[in-house]
């Protein structure tokens, strides 16, 4: 909510207007979400969800994002998918910013994991892994191997504010993925944010994943380490085996992996936990004073770094 | 959202199982509302707000804010009102703090006031007012006349930093209006908030009122003075005679006013504009570094005040 738009009764209703979803009966800014400007939207017809897009996402993206989710639903994968105005568009404009209508899931993210919910989250990135094939729209990931030791150097002068070791573990790393990054891994298009507030569960059955606004065309194995590190660590930082196992046992029903992405595993892992380390970094030396938005601990980060770092093979994720 | 609760699956579902009204089926963190966490609830049976007060509320006055919404619900007023529990009760305890399940109410707040939303406001006050006639419990108005002494006494050394001129006005009007405060004046059950935000419309019509959590038992026409300084000033700061007009002959339709109540209304605004500068004027001096709300001006009530300090008659506000 850092940069929340207010939008003014009028605005709405021309807005709405240019939909066939009946007359707005009610309209409430979502406090979850830190990206956009997320509003609940509830017409005589249905309930939605209207996004602005703020400064965080680049407009040139958006075709990509809503494509995907357009061509996810489609594909019987279930996640939100943008409603056409009555001149077929999906992306319009609404307050100067980009912004669209799209349907409303159903379910809560889980505030607290369960290990029940890593095997339907692998069963569900599997799937969505497997329908993107058909998705015929590219975007590199702008926050992958390459990316780090530029956003690394824009932190490195203020790095031991976090913790006097940071400095020295971050850079020794980069090095390390830039020298052993694998190539030629399956790829496709990844989520690359399926952190537990975007995947949502009715009861203990998966109903759905939200939130496509990083997705991007990276290694299918990424895509797993970034869930693994958002998922199968406690609170504590240790890392819950069991979980693990369930969230990639499940995947591979769906889609096995090849004994190159397997052992790949702990070393993107790795990188998924440097990515996360560096954004957090990053936002947690430059957020504005007084921002809305609290900013996450990076250290979390450095402790899931670490653990990967010991990992000899990836029986240590509780596959055979 | 300043001290935004977090409630998890487990919990919710708990709380909800005391209720009859289903399965949830979605939970979504409301963004408006600085003073409670309120979350947008849908089960399988309807849509409804949960509210956790958070320590701005205090506990003890709970029972007297459900039980107005409960009246005047029942009285036919459109408003939230607080659903029994399997157990019969309104008020329970979510994540340690008191909590409330209420009914959802259709419509949203103006975000830029036409005319036509003063004539309805001015008959939903009325209303209000008389239906809160039968309600048999009392409560003090703790932001009057008595408490803005004190409160300015916390602001007094840092008022200047906001205006060079702000501790001699304030001062000198809270003497003048001590001096001056009414008696005797027709009194009941006051909204004592009534702001944009908690009236909602559907198109130009009022679809309810809600935010019943600074009601007390005050004079009427402190209410109305409350409702002209929210409602009848431009962004500019100007007054807008033809809105003050619509509001007052509507409410008067409902409940006339009598002479002395007329003639007591430009200093009861004078005072309910000192009651929002200095509340305003507190969070401003005393917002924590980071907070997730940003402290409204106090210098807009500066001007409002300043306005009614030159008001000689109620004819100003559009009264024959």
């Amino acid at each position: 909510m850092a940069d929340y738009t207010e939008v003014s009764d009028e605005e709405l209703i021309d807005f709405v207007g240019a939909y066939d979803i009946g007359e707005v009966v009610s309209f409430k800014g979502i406090a979850e979400g830190v990206e956009n400007s997320n509003y609940l939207l509830q017409t005589t017809v249905g309930t939605y969800i209207l996004t602005l897009y703020e400064k965080r996402v680049r407009k040139s993206d958006l075709p990509y994002f809503l494509g995907f989710m357009e061509h996810l639903a489609a594909q019987g994968i279930d996640c939100p998918t943008p409603l056409h105005g009555n001149d077929g568009t999906t992306l319009r404009t609404l307050c100067g910013r980009p912004a669209a209508i799209i349907t409303f899931l159903k379910g809560m993210w889980p505030r607290r994991i369960q290990p029940q919910h890593c095997a339907g989250l692998g069963t569900a990135l599997a799937q969505l892994h497997m329908a993107g094939a058909s998705f015929n729209m590219y975007r590199k990931n702008d926050l992958s191997i390459k990316d780090w030791r530029p956003l690394y150097d824009t932190c490195v002068a203020r790095a031991h504010e976090i913790a006097e070791s940071l400095p020295r573990i971050v850079s020794t790393e980069i090095e390390f993925l830039e020298a052993n990054w694998p190539r030629g891994l399956p790829s496709g298009v990844c989520h690359a944010d399926l952190f537990p507030d975007n995947v949502f569960f009715i009861g203990d059955k998966l109903s759905g994943m939200i939130d496509f606004y990083f997705a991007c065309n990276d290694f299918f194995a990424y895509d797993l380490g970034i869930c693994i590190n958002a998922w199968c660590f406690e609170r504590d930082g240790s890392f819950n085996v069991t979980k693990a196992r369930l969230m990639l046992s499940n995947y591979r029903k769906v889609r096995d992996f090849s004994d190159h992405e397997l052992q790949a595993l702990p070393l993107l892992a790795r990188g998924s936990a440097v990515r996360f380390l560096l954004t957090r970094l990053y936002d947690w030396l430059n957020h504005p004073e007084g921002a809305l938005v609290k900013p996450k601990d990076p250290l979390e980060y450095l402790g899931i770094l670490q653990f990967h770092q010991q990992v000899c093979n990836p029986s240590a994720y509780g596959l055979e």
